[in-house]
C-alpha cells in the first residue's frame, strides 16, 4: 500500500527532523575547528532543504526490513557530500552562483577561501561519520567505498567537470545522460546502496534498490531541468533559466517539456516496479518516487 | 642499528619508486573521468616529491614487523590527501601560489575550476582506496576514520583556515603550535597510525609510533619554517620567504634560527627514543627522523 500524499508528507517531515538533528550533532566540533569554519559548514549543511538523499537512505534501510536508525550515520554522510558539492559548485570559478536554497551561497556569505575549506571539511567529515559509526566495521568499509566512488572523479566530480566545461558533443543526448548519471545519479544510487547495506539487505534486495535508484536519479534530474525552465525562482530557491543562459543541453531543450515529463513519469513507473518484491516495507520509497516527479522545488 | 645515510637513501628511493608506481595505478581511471581532470590529478599527485608521508606509512608498518606491501594502499591514500591539500592551498583564493615543487601549481596549469575539482576528486579517491584495499574491512574502517579525522575541520582544514586568516593572537607560540599540529602534524600522526594499523601493530606499538609521530611532525614544520627563511627557492622548489611577507608567526621569527634548529633536533631525539622498544625493525624510522632535520628541501 502506497501511503497517501499526506501520510508521506508527514512521514518525510518526521525523517527530515531526525536528519536535521543528527546533522547538527555531527558538526558540533571541538575548539580545534575555527568558529568561522564551523559557521560556514553549518550554513551549507543545515540550510533548509528537502533532505531527499538522507530520506532515500533511511527509507531504503527500512525497505530491507531494518530500523532506520541504523542508517542515520550513512544518511548524514550522504547529505554532507551533497552539501559540499553544492558549496563548491557555487564558487565563482565554477557555476558562480550567489544564491542557493533562497539564501546567500556559502562563498557569498563567508568568502571564497572559507567556502572551499568548508566543502573540503564536509567531505572529510562524511567519511569520518561513516567509518566511525556504521557497524560492523566491515559494513562501514563497504559504505565508505560506495560513497567514495560516487563522490569521485568517475562520478560526481567527473560529471561536474564535464557539465562545467560543457564540451559540445556530437551526441547531446548521450552527453547529457552521461553528465547526469555521474553528477546526480551516482549519489542517488549510493543512497540506495548505503540504505541497503546498513539495513542488512541481501543481494537481491540490493539489486532491486539499485535498479530503482538508477531510474529515480535520472527522473529527478529531468524534473530539475524542467523546473529550471518552468519554475519560479522564488519557489525553486535558486536562480532559474541558468541552463538556457549557458547553452547547456537539457532534457526539455532536447525533447521538449511534455516529452521530458512523460519520460520522467515512465522512469518512475519502472523504478516502482522494481519495488514490488520488497513488499509493503518499500511503500515509502514508492511514495517518494511519486513525490520526485510531482515536486515544484 | 640505524642505517647509514647512504643505506637509508637507497631504501627510501626504493620505497618512493614503489609508491609512485602504486599511485599511478590508482589514478588509472575509466572513461567516466574527463581526460583533463585526470591530467590535473596526475599533475598534482605524481609531481616529483619526497613522498615523505607514504614512506612514513610504510616504514611504520615495517616497524610493527609486517611486510610493507600491506600498507601500500594506506600510503597512497595519505599522499592523495596531501596532494589535494596542496592543490587547494595554492588556489588564488587561498595562498595564491603559482609554483609548487618547482612546477606550475595545478590551477596555474589547468585553471581554477579544474584544480578545485582535482583536489575534491583526490580526497574522495583516497577514501575509496583505503576502504576497498585495506584488509580486513574492520581495519579499513579504522583507517578511514583516522585519515578522515586528520583531514577534517578539527585538523588539516582547521589548521589551514587559521593559517590563512592569520588571526593575530595574544600568544603567538601557542597559535603557531596549534596551527602546525593541525595543518601538518595531524597528517604525520595519521601516517604512523595507518602504518601501525595495517601492520597489525598492538596497542603498545601504536602508542610508541604516535609519540614518535607527534614529535616528528612538529620538527618537520620547524625545519620547513627554517627553509622558508634560509632556503634557496630553486632547491626548496617553491617560493621562499613567503611567511615573512605575510607577517605570519614562524618558529625562526619567534625563537631565532639557531634555537629553532636546536628545538627541532631535540624533538627528533625524543621521537627516536620512543622507537627503542620496537628494536631494529624501527631503524628506518630513526634514519627518516634524522633525514627530516637534515634535509635542504
Amino acid at each position: 500500500m502506497v501511503p497517501t500524499d499526506t501520510a508521506f508528507a508527514a512521514y518525510s517531515a518526521q525523517i527530515r527532523q531526525e536528519v536535521d538533528a543528527a546533522l547538527a550533532e555531527r558538526i558540533d566540533f571541538g575548539s580545534e575547528c575555527p568558529v568561522e569554519l564551523r559557521a560556514a559548514i553549518a550554513h551549507g549543511l543545515l540550510a533548509p532543504g528537502k533532505r531527499l538523499r538522507p530520506v532515500l537512505v533511511l527509507t531504503a534501510c527500512e525497505a530491507c526490513g531494518s530500523n532506520r536508525s541504523r542508517a542515520l550515520p550513512a544518511a548524514c554522510a550522504v547529505e554532507m557530500i551533497h552539501a559540499y558539492s553544492l558549496i563548491h559548485d557555487d564558487l565563482p570559478a565554477m557555476d558562480d552562483d550567489d544564491v542557493r536554497r533562497g539564501r546567500p551561497s556559502c562563498h557569498a556569505a563567508f568568502g571564497e577561501a572559507t567556502a572551499i575549506l568548508a566543502g573540503d571539511a564536509l567531505q572529510a567529515r562524511a567519511f569520518e561519520v561513516l567509518a566511525n559509526e556504521v557497524e560492523p566495521g566491515s559494513t562501514a568499509a563497504r559504505c565508505c567505498a560506495v560513497l567514495a566512488a560516487a563522490a569521485g572523479p568517475e562520478a560526481l566530480v567527473g560529471g561536474q567537470m564535464d557539465d562545467l566545461h560543457g564540451v559540445a558533443p556530437d551526441d547531446s543526448v548521450a552527453w547529457l545522460e552521461s553528465v547526469h548519471a555521474r553528477k546526480t545519479g551516482a549519489l542517488f544510487l549510493a543512497c540506495l546502496q548505503l540504505g541497503g547495506l546498513t539495513g542488512g539487505g541481501d543481494g537481491q534486495q540490493l539489486e532491486l534498490l539499485e535498479q530503482y535508484g538508477r531510474r529515480l536519479g535520472l527522473a529527478f534530474q529531468i524534473i530539475d531541468d524542467l523546473l529550471d525552465v518552468e519554475g519560479d525562482a522564488t519557489v525553486v530557491g535558486k536562480q532559474t533559466r541558468k541552463d538556457q543562459q549557458r547553452g547547456r543541453p537539457t532534457f526539455p531543450g532536447l525533447f521538449g517539456n511534455e516529452e521530458s515529463r512523460a519520460r520522467a513519469e515512465q522512469l518512475i513507473d519502472e523504478a516502482c516496479a522494481y519495488l514490488s518484491p520488497l513488499g509493503s516495507a518499500a511503500s515509502p520509497l514508492e511514495a517518494l518516487a511519486h513525490y520526485v516527479v510531482e515536486r515544484n522545488h
